[in-house]
């Protein structure tokens, strides 16, 4: 709204607004305003084809949740909005559609009441009800075959635990520090974007649901909500880290740093795993378009989805595929906060991370199974990455953290993670899913959830404290095996075809 | 019942005690006397919420298998009892509900005769149908994924054999000693807690049984039938071995340790892996709460379950979670009998009990995969165990003994667990499932089975004695492998989507 | 029948025959004679309730594979043959009754053309359609959990080729000799039990389709057909060798061998794996009783199956369970033959029976997977026998011989055990299956198969002659590596019940 | 047609054709011409049954798959001519039928557009549905059981990545060299039999996606089209390399490699892997010879598969099954071009072939999976054969390339044998199911995809060039564990019966 607007505005009606429904005449409704976005479309930085398929719609809610409240008014020109929609002229028909992910498995679904929820995998099997089929597709997705999806997981089944017995185990406490700063439990909750495709309070409820549970979030750069709003959501004395997608306008990163630092933030996460974005063909399938995460796939004018070399370009243009070694120096200038890599798959990289002397920390992580298939689980790395630090440092733990995520569903990981050398585990999927599933409320129970089983795994293992735990506590030497077993290659079991005998 | 009701109670009728129903009116009728737990039910160490649904009705089905016969009169005020109920008053409507595992799948279900039992498994398969579906809950679960549940049982079969020939095996003969007791087999009955539950014999029937095929059974401290019930109910000769679950009131445990003492008991076997109980969660999943165990769960007043850090804290009142190798001198001082340690899982832990000089053995057991999941199993503890023993002490045997118990469901078990150096094994689910399947008899052939088997083994080994069995009668390297390839992540793949091609 | 009856009999009702169908009065008819077993029945080597199910009827159906055409004259008074049926009375009721393994599923079956086998499987997959339920069970049966039964067949797949290339195979010969003799092929058709139960020519077939093939036949001692049946029907020229249960009768024994060796055998392969019979639960379940081959299980009067310790002791009177190395010097004085022993699991034994001097080599095998479960393959013991024998003995090939059956269904399988160092493959089920589906014609077509195969592989291989074959044409070093993922724990899947999450 | 038939042909009624339909009176009709092949059929090299088929009818579609354009006119005499066809004259049922792949299950199947397939595997599941049964059989079958084949692309999933963060990835290049000819890729299009078989365009649309798309095509010798049409399809600088079957007539081989090396080819890949043709059961089990290819069964005079002896002989008559190591100075008699051996399985056998220093690369393959089942993929071999070049040559890279082809489906399939020592893989199956389902577009979006995915994997790894590409960039320890796990034996499970229990 610019202010030569300021005389009141006609309300448009619906009908009219949908009658500008092609290419050459595009109108769309957006939070009650009429906009004609028929010249702005073909730049829309998440797609021209995105806003084609709500030509003369009104697309509030597929516009929500990949959007900061404040970005048309950055981004379009004033003059493009035509004024207020007539409320009472919009009817079903006139909405652009979503539909849930398992509509036609729901008929006789009924959600379970939130204290039914057993475990982590509960929230998730609940949340493929609950959440849109965009949602859905978009978070449970992972790279190609999902190899490492799965991986992630199953990696922590390849390691068992060694309890010691007869060890005074009365009081348990799980409390240490991430990074210098307290935690209640060691585990944070990791960056993930687009937290209103899970709920409408999104990465706020999870500012919320750390201050209660004295946590601490890494605020994601690709929020539905802005940093400005997740800083203020914060309580007194809560920690908060930030995580960074690094653009390649330096300008702009260095703003965003500033605004991390300004607003409290204690760590900067700089994700080093996504240069360019993975390809989750189970999130392409659905015809989803990741529109604030940058595209991967766009559709073309017929609407069929397209993967020309041009939309690898494009990408580009957005995350910054030369930020290297040399860009360290950088952000040490530009921050005092600690400095943490978020995504080093290799003792190589760790050591040099650690040698640069300029970064506190690394997340040993292949983001959540979404970017490299047959990248390694962030688990079985640290196996490789500990012993390599210990021979080569013999007190790099005073000034150097390893942290893990991906695949963590049982406090039983937890403690893995932390018998094998890790400070802390970051969770993401979990919060997703137990948010989308049942608001903050369900994230705290999820959490809750986590705190009650490493709660009785620390007793049962005989480590009252997190200093107790050792890594003569786990055995490991199944881990880096891989046979095969756990990976079902879906794509080729649903195409091969079996060999049958004769009397078949 | 006290002194003071010396007149003839007037019979209340049903229909009075239904009307006391809710949670500031609670009355309860159990085996025909009519209880007011108005006040009583909040103090119930089983959980308040267990009383609370049985509110106004019969409760003496769910009642009997979790209490000793004794707890009445040991645990609540004389006058809360109100008085006799009609018994003609009480209609099936007033009983408190019990319905079967398998109701929905059992219409054409007949059950085999006992002869038709040609093997362990299939004692578990009957009495998957003929057990209440809060016994099989309680019975067949395990912790968390089920995963060392089920490892268990599986890692026998990474163990294979290496049968000797041409040895003249004519006369076979199976017999041996446990802690210098003698054995029909190399197998005891481990101790279970709420015998009841399988069967209204319980606990009774098993002594009953091991007196008869003379094998020694570890009488359980959660029974269904009093200690003193259980001590008397054994032959001439027959040996009897004690479990203890260590009471943080020690004056309770030494009186609990010189009853079995005096009750003949040979052998103190102290529970060490159970500072906390764990999380079964197919049991939660029933519903059920493990009242004599002590619950995990409690249900709040809306029914749901719920998990509060408040239970993990009732629980530590019962079990002392401060038990340590400091207590063990106290044990010594306050009995004679042989002290085994029983859910011991490290070479240190067997190392340190060794040291102490006063164990005679330990158990090598993960609770029946019921406490830690991702804990190894037994027989591969045993694995890593003896050669540590032999390593360090020419002569251990001497005086040290070591048991394994945790899925052995063959002849063949039994073998491999000799073979790698155990004395004997405990038998633990399979005597539930045999009992609740057939009562004494079903026990006893189930025992048969096992004698059936082990001879067989044995004669095609090479092996007519115990004595014969070796280390190289079995091959063991595969034991540690843990590819992963038998973890059936049920709750993963219940809930993971499998990726499809374009043409499906 | 003897001398006495010679006056022409009175032909016997059948309807007469019915009513003498109890234990006390028990008439049976046999091949067109009535037999009076009342006295005889508890007698009966096979058990007494194999002959009480057939009471008052005509069993000849179920009496033939099981007994040799003299089995009546040799065993049984002549007086109590009562004398001859009246054909014309018998009607179908009165017939003992057999049914098929497959009869609920074979509503469309239709048998395939000989023609469209085109391997080893597809003759087991018809015959399961083709054989009696009881032939079925007997033959497909392995031993306890079935372990070794599946292990034996997988455990080739666990053996790589390392194919050469560029060298001239335009000729593929695949003549050997086994102990000296000739044979088209290594390989050889191994012992096996009751071969009426596949087909009423049963091991007469198979002698001449050896014979036509210029294969060895090793002839059973459990022989549906008497020895010297086995014997006359072999052509000029063709070899045949002689399987041996040892009888605890030494004289039966050395009067057997003796007719071996008088009837032109020249090997005795000596059974040392079968002290005492195997439990085989499928066969069991199928309440079928191996009366020839001596009952492990004796139905009791009720009908049910019993597994008394009785049992196991009159199986010993049959078998001789006290056969040990010191009995080889007798065989050596009582027969000129080669002696072979079958069913050698370990190195040590293969070094024993080379150390004896009186041993001309062994078979590696487990008895088909039908003795003891968990035992290894026999290609997994070659792999660890022949090491051991070239470290010891430089020129041990020269005077010793190694045998593998068990699992061999391809032609490269041949290839691999030849590699590894094995003479010749000794084949049983494939000849059974084959015989039963399309008798000797499929049998003849199931050897063409690995011909065919072998020469194909031979040629890929780069071997042209056997004699090319080594060690290096393959890789076996994940052979013993035993994870499970191929132990497929029917009994414990079909009973465990999975975790299920919450919205299931 | 010869001279002799000048005058005008009286058109030839489809009516009196059909009346030749027996063994002794046989005519068909071909690209609307009518033969009598009553004298001819026996000698087919195809087989005589496979014309038996098509007596009477026109076998057109048949013919043309697996005939070049000329072969009539090479091979039969002109008077077996007798005419044209008269085309109204010819009705639907006097075509010889062909039946799609999966008419069954196709009822509501939609073929899916080219944009929506968005992996390699998703071509395959759509070909399933286009290709006729004969083509699908032929493509997709593997050897006996199929185990190579499915270890082809499962080989890789036992190779795990290890990306290098913070790299500079802005500019990926993806061009390298084949024996020093430019590719825009490091992968060529491998020979694969019977184009014709995907696509009527078959080898041509080949070589026109190859011109576009600037890759590398082998041609192969059982081509559809004939050598000069291939070699005249291509463009201007476009590369080509020729594969060839050694023909026992030399003076064939030497004219065929000629016209390759006339035609501007390259190299010459010889396959050395076929001395014989594997048995492909899933083809043979449909029923369907392979004319072009050289049949491996001949339908007898009653119609069924019949393997006798005799096919095998027939084989060597069509490739030289006395191809050896002495032959290699022949061919660089013969020719210039660059000699591959095509078909390497051992380190051993690539030693030789460096060391003859006649050879300038070999490619590690097995055929596709098709020729001897047990073979180890290329990828394992590739693994064994690099530390033996490495050893023994200081600088064999400057002169001698490897080459894998085999299941080769994503882009990180390709980084992997690139990081592993291949120059480049071959890519076989995916263009003919490619070409199958789409034509040329399909192909060349086929390519597209590996190039996508190649971009991104390279981006992620932190290589930005070919040339960045290391063994340190994966991890192929469990490479050669051949647990068993996903040695899926179908035709040993659709036969097995598995145990269950007596409750079941």
């Amino acid at each position: 709204m610019d202010k030569k607007n300021t005389r009141i505005p006609t309300l448009i009606s619906m009908s009219e607004v949908a009658r500008h429904n092609t290419r050459n005449d595009l109108w769309v409704v957006i939070k009650g305003k009429v906009y004609n976005l028929t010249s702005f479309y073909k730049q829309h930085p998440g797609g021209k084809s995105i806003i084609l398929q709500y030509a003369g719609k009104d697309c509030t809610p597929q516009f929500e949740p990949f959007h900061p409240s404040n970005i048309i008014q950055r981004m379009l020109d004033p003059n493009l909005c035509l004024g207020d929609i007539d409320p009472s002229s919009v009817q079903p028909e006139h909405k652009a559609g979503t539909t849930t992910a398992a509509t036609t498995a729901t008929k006789a679904w009924v959600k379970p009441h939130l204290n039914q929820m057993l475990n982590v995998f509960d929230f998730e099997s609940v949340a493929k009800h609950t959440l849109t089929k965009q949602g859905w597709s978009y978070y449970s997705s992972g790279a190609d075959d999902e190899i490492t999806l799965r991986d992630n997981h199953i990696a922590f089944q390849r390691i068992w635990l060694r309890p010691r017995v007869l060890v005074n185990v009365r009081h348990v406490d799980m409390a240490t520090t991430l990074l210098g700063y307290p935690s209640n439990l060691p585990l944070y909750i990791t960056a993930t974007a687009l937290g209103k495709l899970a709920h409408e309070d999104g990465e706020l409820a999870i500012v919320r649901a750390c201050g209660k549970k004295k946590l601490i979030y890494m605020l994601p750069t690709l929020s539905s909500y802005t940093l400005s709003d997740m800083l203020a959501a914060k309580g007194t004395h809560q920690i908060q880290f930030g995580q960074l997608y690094v653009n390649s306008d330096r300008q702009k990163t260095k703003e965003y740093i500033q605004e991390l630092e300004q607003g409290g933030c204690k760590a900067l996460f700089i994700t080093v795993d996504a240069p360019q974005l993975g390809r989750r063909e189970k999130d392409m399938r659905n015809k989803f378009t990741e529109q604030g995460a940058n595209v991967q796939a766009e559709e073309d004018d017929e609407g069929a989805v397209d993967r020309s070399e041009g939309v690898a370009r494009a990408i580009s243009e957005f995350i910054d595929t030369s930020l290297c070694w040399e860009d360290l120096a950088w952000f040490k200038s530009v921050t005092t906060m600690k400095i943490i890599l978020k995504g080093v798959a290799t003792w190589e990289d760790v050591i040099m991370a650690y040698e640069t002397g300029m970064v506190d920390g690394v997340v040993l992580s292949n983001h959540g199974g979404r970017q490299l298939d047959s990248a390694r689980s962030g688990i079985e790395v640290l196996h490789e990455v500990v012993p390599h630090l210990n021979k080569r440092y013999v007190d790099w733990r005073s000034n150097f953290e390893l942290y893990v995520d991906g695949g963590i569903r049982r406090g039983s990981d937890i403690f893995k993670a932390i018998a094998m050398g890790a400070t802390a585990v970051g969770i993401g999927r979990p919060v997703l899913y137990s948010l989308g599933a049942y608001g903050q409320a369900g994230l705290e129970r999820m959490l809750q959830l986590f705190a009650d089983e490493l709660t009785m795994v620390m007793r049962l293992m005989g480590t009252p404290t997190i200093q107790d735990i050792t890594s003569n506590h786990v055995t490991a030497t199944s881990l880096s095996l891989h046979t095969g077993s756990n990976v079902r290659d879906h794509l080729m079991l649903n195409t091969y075809e079996p060999l049958v005998t004769s009397s078949l």
